[in-house]
């Protein structure tokens, strides 16, 4: 497969501007850190990455099971310790789904296909951390 | 420490529209893959959170080690195995610097304190992932 590459310049204080697939994203620190919060944090960008890759997964799996869905969301959510690194310690991803015919079987199918065969990210990040996932369909 | 909370919702095809730290972004997958390419791959972003965690420490480190740059900028390439999950097999970071009164003995502490101590992506990818780095100063 061939290699990705992501490009950062530094941007002035603790800001980074970065280039990945000919799209650009400015990275920067909390001003309590010297940054000026002119981008997300590099740290919660993981979590960031980690959603969308799950999300992606279940997507088009839910396509393949043709489970119809009217709205999909994914909350990750991540505990931090103090020292360092601070690693995250927990991770825990809430997968939100409103439809009016939501197969339950199927999307717990597809969550699990996602967490334990395809998502990348997630197998990345669970051998260091731990992450655990709930299923909410039709909030109120 | 408190948790932080990264949201996607889902917005058509394969793409996300994420919002972290009131920033926005939008993830979304390759043409190939049933996505249009409205924002980068999730699993690119790591690479990004990577660089920019990285890259954020060398700048602060470099500022208490009072050494000056005219520029900085982090390169971050992965190479991906082709079985599922596709984690990347190997990630390899250069970190570029200008300036006239570069010290590469400082330089070479400031990246490895960040990658030995402070750097969480790092932390948390190089159980998983071997990650190798290189240093380049005033590249012509």
């Amino acid at each position: 497969m061939p290699a990705v590459k992501t490009t950062l310049e530094w941007s002035g204080d603790m800001s980074f501007a970065a280039e990945l697939h000919g799209h650009r994203l400015t990275v920067d620190a909390d001003p309590r850190f010297g940054g000026r919060d002119r981008g997300p944090r590099p740290k919660t960008l993981v979590l960031t990455a980690l959603g969308g890759c799950t999300g992606m997964d279940v997507v088009s799996l839910l396509k393949k099971m043709q489970v119809p869905y009217d709205a999909l969301s994914v909350e990750v959510e991540g505990e931090s310790r103090e020292e360092h690194p601070q690693i995250y310690t927990r991770i825990h991803i809430r997968y939100i789904l409103k439809g009016s015919q939501l197969d339950r079987d199927k999307i717990d199918k597809a969550i699990g296909l996602s967490l334990d065969k395809y998502c990348a990210v997630h197998a990345m990040l669970s051998k260091t951390v731990p992450i655990s996932h709930e299923v909410v369909l039709n909030p109120s």
